[in-house]
């Protein structure tokens, strides 16, 4: 892991990229962190669009996270951003805008070829970031994720036992092998639905909630569009986080 | 509307017993509740089971809203706790209990005849309550609904403008008319599902979700029973109340 760049944000957090291997990433922390009083870490899920789109959605949470105390980290996705280009998830993606813009059927087969070599993929790599985070000192304690690519989500769930608390964001498809890995999840998960979101199939995200074998899951749906999570709801997600990783 | 007795909790919350008409009913005012500085109210929704047999989790949401600023006060539901008895709701209750101990599906008949003689003869006395409530010089601001039997709550949200939000609990039988009605509902709501309630209809309380016609509405569903209803659940609804009636 190497630190490629730094600044301070409103004084309070420390901003710095990094590459992994060839994967860049960001780190955000609270100024106080340090080795005598290591931060617990946030993964800040993926981002589809690439970190430059997502930037600014990702720096607002992550200023919100460290005035809770939490830092905050993320990494570029596979064919995302200014990663090599993935021909296959391309020719994926083209597939399902294909059969969308023809208003043909999204079968269980595209939704597989879109999702699942994207899953296999990428939690690796967040593995491999959380071993590289967890080794710097101002790093410690509880590891929460809160991301979108909600299969992503699921398997890091499963797989990743640093991980104990999950904030889901149900905004995309979900491949039937990830409804059953589902019912293996145990640890506490917020799910946030956006109840008009056009491009998501709300029976299949409550499908999945349903499927999540947690104790303690709670679903947060609200009215509004994909990008249209309302303040109070980000609000209750950092609650969420408080109560489980401090 | 007359007080019957008086008694601090806590030292900083007064509650009152009193009677409309025939009717019974709590009322609990912070302690700083006065002619100068009123207090909102919430309207702590009908407990079928009788004022006496719900008090414990009355009494405990009061002093919850107490300490955030809030009177609340409920009334007992026509045929309940000492109120007379009501023949043909009790019938209704029988018919019900005898199809779901034969196994037989609870049809719309048997919901209607449960549900909306009550809607119809309750919501006008939650409408007289509010109207001497709202008369007491320690009563003032927005008003707020909280509480289960949803189709109470749904009617109440259409035809009382006096009421800007509420917080709705999802664990009943919904009569086919409530779900038109919901369309009608335009003030911001909360509303609550316990995911694994045995005696509710999951997929009924998503259909009214949907249905209702609000431009803000929130739906937190968890894991749980009927009467489980987590802490954090609790604390959100009254966040809820605290971003819309101060």
């Amino acid at each position: 892991m190497h630190f490629t760049s730094e600044q301070r944000l409103d004084d309070a957090v420390l901003e710095r990229e990094f590459t992994l291997g060839e994967i860049p990433g960001i780190l955000w922390t609270p100024a106080s962190a340090s080795a005598s009083a290591p931060t617990p870490l946030i993964l800040a899920g993926p981002a589809p669009l690439g970190l430059r789109t997502m930037y600014p959605r990702l720096v607002a949470r992550a200023l919100h996270a460290a005035a809770d105390g939490f830092a905050t980290a993320t990494i570029e996705l596979p064919g995302s951003g200014d990663r090599p280009r993935w021909p296959a998830a391309e020719q994926a993606r083209a597939d399902l805008r294909r059969v969308m813009a023809a208003g043909e059927p999204v079968t269980d087969e595209i939704i597989d070829a879109l999702v699942l070599p994207l899953v296999d993929k990428a939690v690796p790599e967040w593995q491999s970031a959380l071993d590289a985070l967890l080794s710097l000192p101002e790093i410690g304690g509880a590891v929460g994720y809160s991301g979108g690519v909600i299969s992503i989500g699921t398997r890091l769930a499963v797989v990743e036992p640093r991980i104990s608390a999950a904030v889901l964001f149900a905004g995309s498809f979900i491949p039937r092998a990830v409804l059953e890995e589902a019912r293996q999840v145990t640890i506490p998960l917020h799910v946030l639905l956006q109840w008009d979101d056009e491009g998501n199939d709300r029976q299949a995200a409550l499908d999945l909630f349903d499927a999540f074998g947690s104790k303690e899951k709670t679903l947060h749906a609200n009215t509004g569009g994909h990008t249209g999570v309302p303040q109070f709801a980000g609000d209750a997600a950092a609650q969420f986080f408080t109560r489980h990783l401090k």
